[in-house]
């Protein structure tokens, strides 16, 4: 059979999924897990995964195998979900907002494990009014800020005891110690300043936590986390747990910057060719924006992917080195990287192709479910949900 | 009663609404399609609302107010979706792939007018050979490509009527017409480019209709549209329809074209102050990525408008002249556009912001709901849903 053929017909798994639709390889995500979860493992510390890449219990499930059973979420609709769905133990990791104490109180009386996160004492006060309307007890983590990349107090600052004295001194609001985020890990550009970031990570974790117990505090949590960090770690001495999300899946950016291969990459969208363009060497696609995401995170990278690097329907990068060179809502023009003529018979109309995303929570986000496949032996295994939304 | 409590405190309307959430200014929203239903009453030609910016049933409804009652749109869900809704005429404007043709066809056997497009004779033999197995006949346009920009043959073209000759020489496919998108318009920086585009888009869908006609083929359906070159035509003469979307909402990528106002943006996102950076002059809000969506569409304008500008709760332009400078997932980072210290005590922890978007259509994606507020009285009037996905 041609390779033409193989791309026409494509496999069985893909004749009846409509276009542009998002998949999941089984094997890849199982590969990436395991490799965290070793990982930390022998780091000695445990996993809280974060729900946010994922938002699916089916990953989650695989995700917190051998591990506490904790999770990390974004939106307490991923709150309200999960523990709809069995996980007690929730760590919301977003400023909380005076609008969403009815729901977060509500979860807590259900018998959720809800965990909140402050950096402020407007914060404590919000909590503490709930906490006397709601008649609840709000557990919480004060966010250090590591790296100057966006929330949180600094771990050696006044600031964070005197949100500890704050929190003791009222009631409602019970304190559990630290998290932190190193964000700006993504802008990491070498191994070894990713591993300096991990320690930066740890070590600003290690002293707030060391700091609030000096003066009394309790602070059993020491919560670290971000998949190039955990994964770049070599030493997580005096952390709890770490939370990571995008390992799951992972992503160009990852492949980017050396967190992942491009095989390691679980995600990617399928699309139909719907048309060409034989004069600018295009291949028009329905996989646009709103299947891929606006998310160009690898612009900023050594190697800028465009919207995603081209597989082919079973999942081999194209022997051309075609990626996505530009999107309109439900439009993706596909081109050879070099902007050299393309043999287009190779890719025809009514065939299909498969975009790895720069940003796998971006990507996935665009999408209410999984189509997953087990790249093995190419055998659609189930569709898994996500829930979306706030 | 200051304005600083004025923030705090919020209006009625945004008390009840866990943030983020996507706000619809029903007062605007009439007076944008008001203003595009005279402008193209007065040049004579139908309008064909495009639903891919609003999917919902409810702004649709008010758009085709005095209009024939077919919409365009961009997936086979809102086909199915406005069919549902009783809307029976719907041209799908996105060329057509052979896993989507039992969809399609399904739609027409219950009774739907469903129009497809089409620039290959690849697609032509899709539609035949579905038509052969489906046993319903396929209504289709021939797309044209008037400014490079996408899909499309060119109007003056051999391939025009080598298309029309393989259409009429076989059967099951209908020929109706031409249609084109000019979405090079938004490349576009003077009105006299601007109104160079409109009447290119006409001229060469009116050319091409011209030829098949000539050639002895129907073309009763003259297509054309972008909300740009719709707001700046002069002259329609031989068009039949324009299909349109983003003028309902308008967005700051059209603000930045000179095709509306800031005023004149029917769509924010409620957002909540979630923390203060007081050293970097940072306001931290719950309005991230997933809110607002990734688009950076006013990047390659003259003013760039970060991930959007900031509204108080109110609507009014912030006197401090904020944009959001970055984003994460769940958070964004509001910041002075000149980047000069902010007073942060006008923006308390808690309070509330709006975000104007810079793409209607990428930010409502993001989101499952319309909240719909009228701007005089400034009260909740209601919940729109929207229709997304595939």
């Amino acid at each position: 059979m041609s390779k033409m053929i193989q791309l026409r017909d494509g496999p069985e798994a893909f004749r009846e999924i409509e276009t542009p639709a998002l998949v999941l390889d089984r094997r890849i995500l199982e590969r990436n897990l395991a490799r965290m979860g070793h990982h930390l493992r022998r780091l000695g510390v445990a996993l809280r995964p974060h729900a946010k890449t994922a938002k699916s219990i089916d990953v989650l499930r695989l995700a917190l195998a051998g591990q506490p059973g904790g999770i990390t979420v974004s939106t307490l609709r991923e709150a309200e979900y999960f523990f709809g769905q069995g996980v007690q133990d929730i760590l919301y990791a977003v400023g909380i907002a005076p609008v969403k104490m009815a729901h977060a109180a509500a979860l807590i009386r259900r018998g959720c494990r809800l965990s909140l996160i402050l950096d402020s004492p407007e914060a404590i006060s919000i909590l503490q009014q709930a906490s006397a309307r709601e008649q609840v007890q709000f557990p919480v983590l004060i966010e250090l800020d590591v790296d100057g990349h966006r929330a949180g107090v600094q771990p050696d600052s006044a600031a964070l005891l005197e949100l500890a004295r704050a929190i003791s001194g009222g009631s409602g609001v019970e304190l559990r110690g630290v998290m932190t985020h190193a964000g700006d890990s993504y802008q990491c550009r070498s191994q070894s300043q990713l591993r300096a970031m991990a320690e930066r990570e740890r070590a600003g974790a290690v002293l707030a936590a060391t700091r609030l117990r000096t003066a009394g505090h309790a602070a059993p949590v020491v919560s670290v986390g971000s998949t190039p960090t955990a994964t770049f770690a070599t030493d997580l001495s005096g952390v709890t747990e770490v939370r990571v999300g995008v390992y799951m899946f992972n992503d160009l950016v990852m492949a980017g910057l050396g967190v992942c291969a491009i095989a390691d990459i679980a995600l990617s969208v399928l699309v139909s060719v719907i048309g060409h363009q034989a004069e600018r060497g295009w291949i028009i696609t329905d996989g646009g924006w709103m299947a891929l995401s606006r998310d160009r995170g690898t612009s900023s990278q050594p190697v800028d992917q465009g919207y995603g690097i081209v597989l082919d329907v079973e999942g081999s990068v194209s022997p051309d080195d075609l990626v996505v060179v530009s999107t309109n809502q439900e439009h993706g023009i596909v081109a050879r990287r070099d902007g050299k003529p393309l043999p287009l018979t190779r890719y025809p109309v009514g065939s299909s192709l498969r975009i790895l995303p720069n940003h796998a929570c971006a990507t996935a986000a665009q999408h209410s479910c999984y189509h997953v496949i087990d790249s093995d032996r190419f055998e659609s295994v189930a569709t898994w949900r996500r829930v979306n939304g706030w």
